[in-house]
Order: structure tokens, then sequence, then C-alpha cells
């Protein structure tokens, strides 16, 4: 791939050399994708398992309203694994990293180990994901505080929703090879460029990989706060509206890599950000010590408490 | 680990967030070290697998001449392994860490995939340094020149020797926790300090993982150069000198984590760089287009051509 002006020297030496902007800081984040664990070969199409490897680094970014400067791929395949796997993989990722101007500038890679004999080993994939954002300005999770209001960008449930109907029916989807809208599970989309936006607006952010439940609890944890959602302001994502448990997919689903971000009162966000749809979903508490931390307005005008999903990938 | 200087923010957000030296550039390598294909469970001590996994890092970023500023660690480990073969993993790795000044910023933590049904998966861990340097001074392979004198640190062909010895009686090395002198496989020691003071001095330079001769041979291709090297000067490692084939070790035996660097014929490089002894073993000629890269001249004066021995690790 082509040296960008922030990378000084690519693959082909003991290290990559990045030039970030003078003054910047650098935010680095790295991701797990193991088969069985993250992906299913007989499930998802090489290019999905490519694009989604990178899109949970570059999540990463975006919710630190970070801009990408590489990104490095170690990548452990068995023996004998099909060359053309590996070529549909990288089309994903490199189709994704070209979108958002990413080089990839490094990485590792190696015969992953067969652990029974005359058995194949896994493919095992590890992101790293470097980023600069200017000094002082990264978007933490311990930002947020009583009074904020709540946001998150896009809609929640659709990768939970398309991944129920990808496990029933995994010869749908074999030939999907290309990132598009309507795909959450498969080809989800990294909000890299409405983090960065988010850097003058946002209190704290966080992105959502292990489901609104969840990530939203971390980050009342890491503010030592608490907070209220409004079920009727939820964006339930189109494919989760047709499930039964629409509203708890979009609630305990995870992958959909959405910023879910917070704001003072008299911050002024708009309904959209970087071509985003915005939604306000509720607003921060003052921590209960009894009381759990994430309470839900039902549409009746019930107040129930959320307990963390427990996004758990494939198991 | 408590947080340095460098480390704004480590573990508990989406991202680490570093504050390199104003101006400088940032370094990152990635390497993976795989149960079986870089270590066996049966052989090496989990320290030893610690120890080595940071090792090769920190080396990378020697190899440029960068100072580090952080490590990531990416492990997945089987449902069955024992706590404590984490807990000492995670000892040596520290402890190398801590010897080096380098806190551990953040990485990933997965159950690794089991393939076969009843068979637990494997031990992966993928490791990511992160270093500074000034700008444009980072030590490049492709910088060598005809005329430039060729050194390494330390010793070679110890690695190989060591780990000749370790497959022959593991239970020997069992519990031996703890880095020292004389154990150039089980506790390599990256030169970080040195790689630092080369950048005044060095023209090129390689860490030698691959063995001398995989590792000259890059550096002669990066730079458009040819080698010649003196078999009577190679810094054998006493280990290697107890084997038969003690040069061949030191000529193509891996994983010795010595840095091989050359310089200009005008440079006055010192016997000793941040107190490891240091080696003049040849210098750099002009290409030739029928002839191997690498000339040995042997103590009998002969002058045969050395192949990359290609180092496959276990393999």
């Amino acid at each position: 791939m082509a040296a960008s002006r922030a990378v000084r020297l690519g693959i082909g030496d003991d290290c990559a050399v990045l030039r970030p902007k003078t003054g910047c800081e650098i935010c680095v984040t790295t991701d797990f994708s193991l088969e069985d664990r993250h992906f299913r070969r007989a499930w998802h199409p090489p290019e999905s398992v490519g694009h989604r490897c990178l899109a949970r680094g570059l999540s990463d970014l975006a919710a630190m309203g970070a801009e990408p400067l590489a990104v490095f791929l170690s990548l452990a395949i068995p023996a004998r694994l099909p060359a053309a796997w590996v070529e549909r993989f990288l089309d994903g990722f490199l189709a994704l990293a070209r979108k958002h101007h990413v080089p990839l500038a490094g990485g590792d890679t190696a015969e992953s180990p067969a652990i029974a004999r005359n058995r194949n080993g896994a493919i095992l994939a590890d992101i790293v994901a470097v980023g600069q954002v200017p000094p002082g300005q990264a978007l933490l999770r311990s930002g947020a505080r009583p009074g904020d209001r709540i946001y998150v960008t896009g809609t929640l449930g659709g990768a939970a929703a398309e991944l129920a109907v990808l496990g029933r029916n995994p010869a749908k989807f074999r030939r999907l090879t290309h990132a598009g809208a309507g795909h959450p599970h498969l080809f989800p989309q990294p909000r890299v460029a409405a983090g960065a936006r988010l850097r003058r607006l946002a209190s704290a952010a966080i992105d959502v990989s292990d489901g609104l439940s969840t990530d939203l609890t971390h980050l009342c944890e890491e503010s030592g706060v608490a907070a209220e959602i409004e079920q009727a302001a939820l964006p339930v994502d189109p494919l989760a509206r047709r499930q039964q448990n629409g509203v708890g997919l979009a609630l305990h689903g995870g992958e959909d890599y959405e910023l879910l971000f917070t704001a003072r009162p008299s911050v002024r966000v708009p309904q959209k950000i970087a071509g985003i749809p915005v939604s306000e979903i509720g607003s921060i508490r003052r921590r209960a010590v009894r009381r759990g931390q994430i309470t839900l307005q039902t549409a009746d005008g019930k107040e129930i408490p959320v307990m963390p999903g427990g996004w758990e990938h494939l198991r």
C-alpha cells in the first residue's frame, strides 16, 4: 500500500516509522479477531472477516476522537487455508482502509499452530490501530457528569439481528463481498469522521462494541455516575425491529460500532454528525448506592433497572 | 502498571493515549509468539515465554534506535490453562518491561479457539512495541554504502546452541525463572540502550532475529550492496563454541537479538556501547551481479559464499 504523509517508512524494516502532527498525542488500540470466537469460516465471507477486523480498531480510535494514522495486521493462518481466502480477507480489509484513508503500515504473519494431529490450526488476526489527537483532547470514558445528555450515532441492535439471520442461513450471505448499508453485522461502519467532530461536543465517549447496556455501564463506572435512558428514544435498527425482541437487541446486542457519547446540557448537538443521524436517548444522573447504574423509562411510564447484557461474541 | 510520563492514559479506555516528545517520530512493531511455533509449553518456563515475547518487540525498537514508549500485549489462552502459567508468563514479561522502564499500556485478551472437539486451544501472544525517535534519525536497513564497516553487539549463536540443549533436556531448565547472563535462548537481552547510542554512529542497522546470514542479507538487499565477513572476527558465543558447529550457529542461528550495524569508515566505533562489547566483523562491498551477497573469509584464507540460513523457529 502506498505510504501516506503520516507513514515515513512502511513494511520492510524492523519497525514502521510514523510522523504524527507536531504536538499531537498518539492513540493505540489492539483487538483480536479469532476464528470461532469472533467469526466462523462457514458463516462469514472472507471479505467480511477482514472488514470487521479493521472496523474494530478504527471504531476504538473514533471513540477517542482520534484521526487514524496507520494500522498493523498480525495474521496467523493454517497451512492448508486456500490462498483465495486470504486474498478475499485482504480485499475486505483494504477496502475499508482505503475508505478511511488509513495505510496498512506493517504487521506480522505466521502459520497458526495445529493443536491436534492431522488438524489444521485456526485463523488468528490481531489488529493494531494508531491514531493522533490534539494534546488533551482525547475523548475519555470518564468525563460524564450528572445532567449531561446521552446520545448515540446511527441505529442499535442491527448487528445482533443480522447475526441471528446469518446463523440460520449462512448460504444466503456467502457471496456478499462488498460493504454497504443494511449489513450491520457483516460490514459495520466505524464512525471515524463523526468521532473527530465529537472532540468539540462530547464530555465522554465509548463505542458500542459489547452492547449499549454494557458499554453505557463502562462509561458510568469510569465517570462515577448513573444513567437514565428512554425506551421510546432508542434508535432501534430496522433489522432488529423485525425480530420479536427488537428493543432487547438494541439494549444488549453488541458489535454495532456506533458511538455512545455524552454532552453538557448547554451544548447544542446537531441531529446529524458527519452525515450520521444522532439520537438523544437519555441523561446522566448522580450515582445511587443501592441501585443499578442504568434505568430504563419504558413506553408505558415504568422505570426498570437495566443490567449489562454481556455480549459474548459467538459463545 | 503505573503510568509513565509518556503514557497519559493506560488500560481502561477505548485506546491508550501516549504523549511522545514534541516533534519525535513514532516507531511501531508487532510480533507474534505462538505456541509450538515460537515456544513449547513442555520446554520453555512460562517466565521465559513472557520475556522472549517482549524481547522480540523491544529488539525491533532497538534496531531503529528508538526509545520505547509503551508496549501492548494481546494474549489468547486455552480455557483450561492453569492460572499459574499466566501469572508466571506475566512475571517474565513485566520483569523485562521494568528493566527497560517500559509501561504495559494495554492490549486484548481472549480465549483461544479449540480447533478439535475435546482439545484445548493454543497459547497465542501478539506484542506491539511503540517507541519514539528524533525526526529523521531512525536507523534504517537501507543506509549501508560500499566501504562501510560491519559490526555486531554481544555474541552470536548462543540462542541456537541453548535451544539444542533445551530440546535434549527440558527438565534441566524448568525452574529457571529469572533472566540472567548465560541464557541467550531463554532470556535474550534486547539491546535497547545500545540501539539509542547507535543513532550517532551507524549508517544502517537490523537486529539478529533470523540469524546473521539472513539478517545481513536483508540489510544488503535494502541497501543494494554486498558484504564480506571474516570468520576469525565472528564473536561466537561460548555456548556455541562447545558445539561441533559453533561457527555455523553463529552464522545461521536465530533469535540472538543482537544488533547488526554498519558505520562509515571515518566513524570511530567504540569497543563497548552501553556496556555491551562490539565486534567489527567485515565490510560492505559493491553489489556484484553474479555472486551471492555475502562472502566469508575463512580462517585459512578462502573466500566462500554464504547463503541465508533461514532460521525456522521450532519447525
